[in-house]
């Protein structure tokens, strides 16, 4: 990823630190559970494999303090996580694309603990369209722009085949959704004030084909 | 990432360059099949914003030469990037946990076409096990390893509840499975020799929405 701050004096958090927060979120939400009342650092960093002073690092970007020999309070350090990670606020997003990796993800209610909550479908094969996947509707793509006026999504997931991609993140822009999430291996271009995440399961399984090949490295994807 | 070089003199790619790559391939892909003849790497750097200097070195570790002031040849690029991504290599693989991810994953007959040829499911719910799900049959997962001494499968996709990711994880390493595709968001822990990507898809909607609290920075993510 390349990232630039703009001229305003906003904190922009470096990407590897979100990386690894949800990590450590993961595990807080774990000893929540079992009703653990305080974690340290060094525990974390045991358990995760990250530098404990990497660890504390991170954690400084939160409204959160540990105390020393103690650590952090486990139900404040959760709820900070949540919160700063924004996993406790509802972000609208739409399905573009609903075949068998859009439909998954219209039928999995687990995104909806990580505060994203898509509410419509849209596809341009008339099979689809007018049905309900994992109980949501979904519409003609040509209708996008017209029910956005309306419900003012944020996010689009793309889950269209590769050569619709940039058409469809086009018109998505066009209606005003602001953030994308690609799943196709299209490199989409867009002006920079629009936020694209691209999960590239294609990337992903290069790269485990590579590694593959030379077994005996350490390797770890961040 | 962290990536360390063992001893040996293997190459291994940098992780930048094995992400550019499924960009280059799904670029070329298209090419020919409009049966564009030839493409430089300045036109691949128009199309997919990459520096054209960084594209000429990621083609290096290719067996591919471009020609001077016409470029590489469509056709060849397209096989070399498939050879080399080990698209073009079959590479058994099985999903543990067939919740609505896990079965997205068994019903995509997309990736096959990148060399990932999914045998089987396993699943410790009493109402999927002897199943079939995209036409692929669901174990007990406490068969894998008997399951195993048979079909010898490489890669297991771990899509099962994130609390019982490292047990699962390592009950597949010791059934033989040399790569693990973790869409968990579990730091799985494992010995070196075991390849594990992560496709942390909480951690990537955790990055747009931070990204959308700061619009109006360049971000792209790559």
């Amino acid at each position: 990823m390349s990232m630039t701050k703009n001229n305003e004096n906003r904190i922009i958090l470096p990407e590897p630190t979100i990386r690894r927060l949800p990590w450590y979120l993961s595990y807080v939400k774990m000893l929540d559970n079992l009703h653990v009342e305080y974690v340290s650092s060094t525990q974390i960093s045991k358990e995760l494999n990250v530098q404990s002073s990497q660890i504390a690092k991170d954690l400084s970007f939160l409204n959160v303090r540990g105390k020393t020999r103690i650590g952090y309070e486990v139900p404040s350090l959760l709820k900070e996580l949540e919160d700063f990670l924004g996993f406790n606020r509802h972000h609208d997003a739409v399905v573009i694309g609903t075949g068998s990796l859009g439909t998954a993800l219209m039928q999995d209610h687990g995104l909806e603990h990580y505060g994203l909550n898509i509410v419509a479908g849209f596809d341009v094969r008339s099979e689809v369209i007018g049905q309900h996947l994992g109980g949501l509707p979904v519409y003609d793509v040509s209708e996008l722009a017209a029910w956005q006026r309306q419900h003012r999504a944020s996010i689009a997931i793309l889950t269209v085949p590769v050569e619709s991609a940039q058409h469809i993140a086009d018109l998505a822009i066009a209606s005003g959704i602001t953030a994308l999430w690609n799943f196709t291996p299209c490199r989409i271009k867009a002006a920079d004030d629009v936020v694209i995440a691209n999960t590239s399961i294609y990337a992903h399984l290069a790269i485990i084909y590579n590694r593959m090949q030379n077994t005996n490295i350490e390797f770890r994807q961040d």
